[in-house]
């Protein structure tokens, strides 16, 4: 499997009880990713909260995460910033602190001038200045702007630039972004509803927020994709999508922390203006999650054996 | 198979010069697609252009249609009105023709009024009103609402409501409206750059104008499907790509119409407001018909081998 | 004051028990409607529920409404259809039938493909088979196309293209068309929240649905602008705002037509898909309608006493 | 005239060649506006490329600003972030460099979980923790978000929420806060396009990018409205018609940028990935410019006589 293959995990940040980032949970979450299958972590996405971060922060989170990654994995960081000066900045701050490669989300703020032409010359230098590879990311239900497929089409072609994440669940546009791409660039599924569809699309993968919850689930839906047990992936994958639409668009972040903290991670509160998810939504998840089962949460195992780390 | 199982194709309206309905070129069209191995023609379509089309004319496409084809095939009627009485009376007369089942689009003009409790009245009364089981269609590319997975849930629920076709390529609600529906409610697809995956997610079938002018091929990509050869028929989808999209989101149904005019069927010119595509388009269309080659267009066979019926 | 000009209402079409157009209590709007100052009545509009009625009926309603409407008054018709023919049939039947103008909505289906020139190329066509003079309509919140200034531009120059009613609340645009139209071209506003600024901005006065329960305060707002009493028309039309929500865009057609029950017009309920309010909506508008009082309902003169026609 | 009421303008940030913000180009704008009849100004708005800046550059902008403003004129500085703790934190560093108030611009990545309860929550910490007045902001076609009604009717009853500015040209909606809002509550328009009708509603003045270039003309526009001139006001909003396009929506900041140059201003190239207009568009504001006359730009004094401070 090439680098930035396989099924990563968007990880969110646990905050302490004063509100700033929480270290020693961050670790103790990373270190029980690293006992599960995962190819890799995305620090500082949109479930990351990264928008919700300070520069200072968003780097220890880079660094505090690379200490429990090991060299085997991916370690991803979010890096995108408006400017095309503030991305190159925290693109090299996180390369320096580690990360594998940087996952680069459209500017979106000034949205008429977003054209094409805007999005290649952004991308175009963030990639010639970075020192990791560069993967594009398109999440236009955060950013209300979409990268056309002509622009990814473009940026494909730099040395530098080596895939794209695609958030949303058109399995159209999925499978043009892999038709448009050269052989090596890596597309990645950003839904866990359209993981099995576009995974057969052609995509090398995904970065899902139901990964942190069910890492071995969504590595055996890729697997069982790999091996061609199609109806078995997508039977799996289906058992999934009320859990899958409770931690992505219904719930968000602060839904996926509360399903963290049922199964014994860090999830804790999101940051302000984010709030938690009610106590019945609460109830709502630890009934998904037991529907589910302990065999797809892994929270029958007890997590000291699951943290290789530290022995 | 069962009923409505199986590729279809939205067929065209063709015009006469003088801009009426032209009958003979509805019968030549329809009984070259009888000698193929579609499952069934749906008429008064988006495809159609049925929103251009008067009472008197809609009831005669539906005749015309009706002789040429057999009852071993499926003759699908759209009937959807914003009215409820004027749906419930052109599903009553479409039945009279002889539709082996309406296709009835979600009402949309009224669109802050739409809710699923709304929808829901309306295809419940069409449905106990209709003579023929009722299809619903959602197609928010063109009516800008969308019917919520909800009211498809409640409404499947009823004894003459057979299935859903969603137009839209969004996996993840297909994929939901798959899940909310009990056995035997079908599925259709309406979007040929989504066939495979729609499938695999249990779709029964599409209804796809990609097929009016492939139809062998697009027959071809559900049945590598269901013999699980998922790499050939994504191969042979991607083949399809560049004109899924032309004779569908880029020129529409005068795009089809032009793609139909180079392959030997009657096309013409759409009616206005629609305009027909250009040289330019026309050209490109020429091109891609080239590209996609003479065993999957079917051009190369002799037309008049391929007309079994009404000689 | 030039045709056109002034406050016009959009006027709903009352059904009987058994769901068919019923023509007395329509004659008996009007005729109450003619004791109002409003300059004349649009039949078969988005309000007049035109989308839910068939072609004879449309035929019936502009009849009907002539009968009541004095040559000193304007009768326009809606007569939009998605085919340009249609809606060519419609304006000479509406035109036979003795309406002044006809209001023709955008065709809207085929969203993609409605560009500047297919707009343009349609109402030109409508324009010149027309012989009444033709209004253009845009309603973007229930068509999701606008027709851009720039069409509306190139159609003012039509010698059969009176004017246009803009149904927004943008008063940008609001402010574009009046600026890029020739001296003569009527702009009607068609938002009651909006009408002060509409006029300030040049509008040569509305279509409005408030202006069916209100039409005194409404002939009053336009005839304190003219008289430049700006604050004293600012302070009457905040007066109507929580009403004009109601009618408007809160609780549509349904709305309007339960107020005028309350006032002792002929309201009744819409025609499905469209539900009648709820008893608490019923109680709002009633409420809102005694804060509003009897001065500018007119709730307060015997019906009788305002029904000269028919003595 | 109250506080924060009036024209202001929301300034462009000017960059050096090397991309860093050029305080000395700063300081020469601001001391030529200080020379006009502005209100006051807005540091770190949309316009001023706001979300292009870093924290230090923000703080700097603000202390440069202010020591050309005197304390006759209002110094308001843009705070909005996306979490409520930065939110906080820039407004405390904004009101120590001596901003009189802090524009807070609604968050608005994570849009689903975006409701009115957050966002009065968000707006309420912020409002509590600042040591000066809070203004609201709205800006829906860059964020899109909308803060409703409801929201902004709750927030108007916190004793340091001085007023909001809403940058869109829905005159209803404009309509609407004045009228949900207590007695001293600012209400400023956003948009040039809509300036006259929003102050007719009830608005308190505005914060207009057109205002950078031609400041004398916006008040003006202002000062006739008052003295209820209606008709020269909206002549003389019309002749500023297509600037305000030109610099509003169409251009973006480039547009202003380029706009200022062609004055004599300190405008300069936007920072990436944002772009200057190319030279066509250039020609254009020229044109448009003259078009307006050196009176409504002041560009024929020399800018020497305009600039009183700081010599």
């Amino acid at each position: 499997m090439t680098r930035f293959e396989g099924i990563h995990t968007p990880i969110p940040t646990p905050f302490a009880a004063a509100g700033s980032v929480d270290e020693a949970a961050l670790r103790r979450n990373v270190a029980r990713w690293m006992a599960t299958p995962l190819a890799g972590l995305v620090v500082l996405g949109s479930t990351g909260e990264a928008p919700l971060l300070d520069e200072d922060e968003s780097d220890r989170v880079v660094a505090v995460a690379r200490e429990g990654v090991p060299a085997g994995r991916a370690l991803i960081a979010g890096t995108g910033r408006e400017s095309t000066r503030a991305t190159i900045d925290a693109t090299r701050r996180a390369a320096a602190a580690g990360a594998d490669a940087v996952l680069v989300r459209t500017p979106s703020f000034f949205k008429p001038q977003m054209t094409a032409g805007v999005f290649v010359g952004h991308y175009a230098r963030v990639a010639d200045a970075s020192p990791v590879p560069v993967l594009l990311y398109n999440v236009t239900a955060f950013t209300g702007v979409t990268l056309p497929v002509e622009a990814v089409e473009r940026l494909a072609a730099h040395p530098n630039v080596a895939g794209i994440k695609e958030s949303g669940s058109d399995i159209g546009l999925i499978a043009d972004l892999v038709a448009c791409a050269p052989e090596g660039f890596i597309v990645l599924a950003g839904s866990a509803t359209t993981l099995v569809y576009a995974l057969l699309a052609g995509c090398h993968g995904g970065v899902l927020a139901l990964a942190a919850i069910v890492p071995g689930a969504c590595v055996e839906v890729q697997a069982l994709v790999r091996r061609r047990c199609v109806d078995e992936a997508v039977a799996l994958q289906r058992r999934l999508l009320p859990l899958a639409r409770s931690v992505g668009s219904r719930f968000g972040v602060a839904g996926l922390k509360a399903a963290m903290d049922v199964l014994g991670y860090e999830g804790g509160d999101p940051r302000p203006p984010l709030v938690p998810v009610s106590a019945e939504t609460r109830d709502l998840l630890r009934a998904q999650l037991e529907d589910i089962g302990p065999r797809l949460t892994g929270a029958a195992a007890p997590p000291a054996a699951q943290v290789p780390r530290g022995r």
